[in-house]
């Protein structure tokens, strides 16, 4: 049996959601209400120590991480295929999801914080907050919380990482002249990981992410969106209030 | 035919030079000086556009990133295997290597930075620094130089480093408890990848890694440090001068 444990169709979790609705998999879904901190409660630090979403569980056996999850989706139910047959594509592939996860997607994970998860931060009484972050496994998370619930981050840093999301569009715009995809020729993993990360960046990075400046990451975008897999993930229980969405589909 | 770009057999150059040398594969080495600045020369950048090692180029075909250049060995060469044959133990050394690259190294590379690259930086005339500089692809890098050139990383942060290496340490501890190889029963890129950076950990954290506090970490390091490919792999040129070592084989 599979089950995922995941909260909105967004970011990492989304990673999990569209890999398994491309594969065609069937799942139980357990959704897990970040802005309620469930992540952090015991029954959950318990089935992943660092209190992050999502967590796939595989015959009882947990995996964490949303890229690893993919892979190892792909390592045991190899239809419907998501990494390229081809070995060098493959590695294009796996260059992607790894500038993804170490580059783009915390340097958009600031800007949403700062956008979003403060005024989640603020609304919350100062103890009561303290209370909250003491079951907060990861260091970095708890100062992230902290940041974001007093002055936030420096301009500086906020500039920085909307620096960082314009290399992401010249970046994704200089993978799509070499094929229709961001491996090359087939959809694989990358475009997957890269969903929500670019459906973000004509919202953040608007002088740069638009059909006249990127038209290829604007045309990509279309051709997601139209993926029944991606219709179905975005389909998924998404209870972030209205008031708090800030772009693409948060 | 297979060409490695690398410098020495240390952090990311040792992580391709190893999985070679585990697989028994003929290669090409192109060693690269870094001290010299070589990654950042116009012939190199030409090849690798970020101007760092190490790269591998199969065939013509250019693979960048050391976690990728080790996947795509095993994909092209699966001889040697090096990722397990069950896929929750393929999933395991999977977050074990995206931790590494993601938490561990970055934390001893600023360790690093500090101790040696900072005094190579400050040998340098400030003026030709500059000048050097501005040849360094990614900003990021061009800021590490500029901040070991100046006050260096401020106490905070060092700090902070040292405790994720001591986070490290209790990881590995942990793993070795459920087998002898970071991901489980076999021996693995997750221990191929982390090989330079636990020969650090004594000499950086000693009050963490050391016989008595991470028995398992140390005979870890040992049954290594008795591999032929790990000796085969160390006995490539290291030409970092006597007086800049600061730790391990550095």
């Amino acid at each position: 049996m599979l089950e995922l444990y995941h909260a909105e169709p967004l970011a990492n979790s989304m990673k999990a959601l569209l890999c398994l609705k491309e594969k065609g998999l069937d799942f139980v879904s357990h959704y897990v209400d970040l802005l309620k901190f469930e992540q952090h409660e015991p029954w959950f630090v318990k089935i992943n120590p660092n209190g992050q979403v999502p967590v796939l569980v595989h015959d009882g056996k947990v995996i964490t991480e949303s890229t690893v999850i993919d892979e190892y989706l792909e390592d045991v139910f190899p239809q419907q295929p998501l990494r390229p047959a081809d070995p060098f594509e493959r590695a294009k592939m796996r260059i992607w999801t790894k500038f993804l996860d170490e580059y783009a997607l915390p340097a958009l994970s600031v800007i949403g914080w700062h956008l979003m998860v403060r005024r989640v931060a603020q609304s919350i009484e100062k103890n009561e907050l303290e209370r909250l972050l003491a079951r907060v496994p990861l260091k970095e998370q708890q100062e992230k919380w902290r940041t974001v619930a007093g002055e936030s981050f420096p301009q500086a840093q906020l500039d920085d990482c909307a620096r960082k999301l314009r290399v992401t569009v010249e970046r994704v715009e200089q993978s799509l002249a070499e094929g229709p995809w961001l491996a090359g020729g087939t959809y694989s993993l990358a475009d997957v990981n890269a969903y929500t990360l670019v459906a973000a960046l004509p919202h953040r990075v608007p002088d740069a992410a638009n059909s006249t400046a990127s038209p290829r990451l604007m045309d990509w975008l279309a051709r997601m969106q139209e993926r029944p897999a991606v219709k179905a993930a975005l389909a998924m229980p998404n209870r972030v209030p209205e008031e708090l969405r800030t772009f693409g589909n948060a």
